[in-house]
């Protein structure tokens, strides 16, 4: 047998060719985890104004007890001055401090007499308090979010806060999913005995839609050569992304490379030493397009759907993080000798803040029965020995 | 000052009111990221028949080293016998064993003479290799998925697989995202030194469409009683939950718990004894809308958003896990002697599998810039003294 490529060669390999999907600008309403892909810089001081934290009065400190009150001011009303020293002005939280007061009294701390607000007996007020000084928490211009963040609730406020009502985030690639093999039958089409139903393409596109990559088409094609070069063509052309499963081991029926090859898809490798997903095909359309094959065993084509195609579209929406994380395997595992294992686990959270893997071994088909009890795969390196529980793994959710 | 809820109190009041909001049929293209309410069996034995598991051929234990080839079968294809015991029949990964054989032997393992498929010297296949036996994954009729979970890529998969080409789902509620305050202006409209851009609703809009609720309509009302009334009044007829910011602390222009009591929305608490959040308010309306008041400080909003809007909404999609779990301090935090503290952090993950929370504590006013660097927050008891750095705490993401 050839020398394999590893797990991270094949990945560097699938990273080298992520290409940046350009930006688009959308509504704030639109750009809920969104990947930012400008600066966003603040519109004002924070807070523009000194600022009422308080419902209560807005007073010099040193007056009263008795201060008369000149009148109200509420949050969005214009600002206004005090008129008389000894007196004050009610103010409710969020108000722009009265010009010649310089103290907040909260309301708790009053008593109403007439047209007199009393302060509590006993009680002096610290010159200043309640007042959030103008840019005491960032200055005009202060950069608040930087590219490559998604968007988040907060996030969403201070764009919101800073007056963009549109924002440039990266453009959510366009991903053709391709079924290949005769044998499958549509979710709602009568099945016989010995034909499968269409499902590895939902297992991807589940994959992809939680992570926001929801620009997906599915289709299909036969295993017959001169249709599957037709239906690729068309894929090739409408797509940024295809992803194809079935079709990349040895069956003479498997037509899928020849006719990427007459496509112009040049092959950047075949085949990884990984288990499941072994056949796994990768290659670079005439237009750059990044083109997988996946293996058709359902659960070979969603380990692989999530440990290449995911990253891959992470990379070009600019994202730091491919959100994987260290878990700790709760038992003793069987490693491969020459191959890294993808396994299926369950995670709990322990009392001590760790993140505990329950492996699930699936059966030999792969099949998805079992696979939906589990949050996603570790991974773990080849090696004759167990991995013994305890041991840290990367954990890539499904 | 009265006795304050805890947090725990309200939160369980909070569920204690926490509805069903139905359920809605959806096709399996839409099911994705939703909250499964039937039972998913399967449809067929898995496999369906007996399945071979390599590309090769099909043949019966103990005949060859050469074999005469009698055809080549395809997977989807129907069903063919052996004619002669002594010969073998070309077969595809995926397609049903041929009646007359019992072991299949890889293509690697082969070799072609004309109509010959000979077998590798020294090569002796073992009876029933290379084939996956009908029903032995599972029988028709076995619970594959159950009421509860979150549809993601593998269960898609399984209803793909069991011929769920629609599904019953939990319906989304609607909710009503109400801002109030005259102080708020628009994102895209020009703002005076004095005034604030509406912001809170697009943070707690974050967080709720990070988790699926995106029936969202957002709205404001103004600081004036008649129109408060009028507004919510529209509001409650549209929607199964209503979500207010501002408007509950002790103002005199804070109309709205008099406008819903004037609505027939009945106060369940005010005021939970924490910190930010403190005037919280919640009630239920006449036809069991569930009403949240939440402070208008961004970082109270976005908090209560996700401490008590959140686990109801979960909780009526009939979800088992409202998504928190612990975390371990980096460093010693104080306490709040009297209240629970809702304190904002990052989050890392550790070498031994640990996820870690370094505080982000805000400055008094609780502006946005700073929430956009963080995860969530931790929630941690009231007390006396220093939580130390190992402290175990319950995150939120925002």
């Amino acid at each position: 047998m050839n020398e394999l490529l590893s797990v991270a060669q094949a990945v560097d390999l699938v990273l080298r060719y992520a290409g940046d999907f350009g930006t688009e600008t959308v509504s704030i309403e639109a750009a809920s985890g969104r990947v930012l892909r400008q600066s966003v810089r603040a519109e004002r001081p924070q807070p523009p104004y000194d600022r009422v934290m308080m419902d209560g009065i807005a007073m010099r400190c040193g007056s009263g007890p008795d201060l008369p009150c000149e009148g109200v001011l509420r949050a969005g009303g214009a600002p206004v001055s005090l008129r008389d020293g000894r007196g004050c002005i009610e103010v409710m939280t969020g108000s722009v401090l009265p010009e010649g007061t310089d103290t907040v009294v909260p309301i708790e701390r009053l008593s109403r007499h007439g047209k007199i607000l009393r302060l509590e007996s006993g009680y002096t007020p610290q010159k200043g308090q309640f007042i959030h000084r103008r840019a005491s928490d960032c200055e005009a211009g202060t950069e608040l979010l930087s590219r490559g963040v998604r968007l988040g609730g907060p996030a969403l406020a201070v764009l919101a806060a800073n007056g963009c009502a549109s924002v440039e985030v990266s453009r959510i690639p366009s991903i053709g999913i391709i079924s290949t093999g005769d044998e499958l039958v549509d979710v709602d089409a009568p099945v016989r005995g010995w034909e499968i139903r269409r499902s590895n393409e939902y297992a991807i596109t589940g994959s992809l839609c939680s992570r926001g990559f929801t620009r997906l088409e599915r289709s299909i094609v036969p295993d017959d050569l001169e249709a599957t070069t037709k239906a690729l063509e068309a894929q090739l052309s409408r797509h940024d992304v295809l992803v194809l499963s079935g079709g990349v081991s040895m069956g003479i029926f498997d037509h899928v490379p020849k006719a990427l090859g007459r496509l112009g898809v040049e092959r950047v490798f075949h085949k990884v030493a990984q288990r499941p997903g072994k056949p796994l095909w990768f290659g670079i359309g005439p237009e750059g397009q990044q083109v997988f094959g996946l293996p058709g065993n359902p659960v070979s084509a969603t380990s692989c759907g999530v440990r290449y195609v995911v990253p891959l579209l992470l990379a070009g929406q600019g994202l730091r993080s491919d959100g994987t994380y260290p878990v700790i395997l709760e038992s003793a595992t069987d490693r491969i000798p020459t191959l890294t294992r993808f396994l299926p686990v369950s995670l709990r959270h322990d009392d001590e803040g760790r993140v505990l893997a329950t492996s699930r071994p699936m059966s030999t088909s792969g099949d998805f029965s079992h696979l939906a009890s589990t949050d996603g795969f570790v991974e773990l390196d080849p090696g004759q020995e167990q991995a013994p529980a305890g041991t840290r793994a990367v954990f890539h959710a499904w």
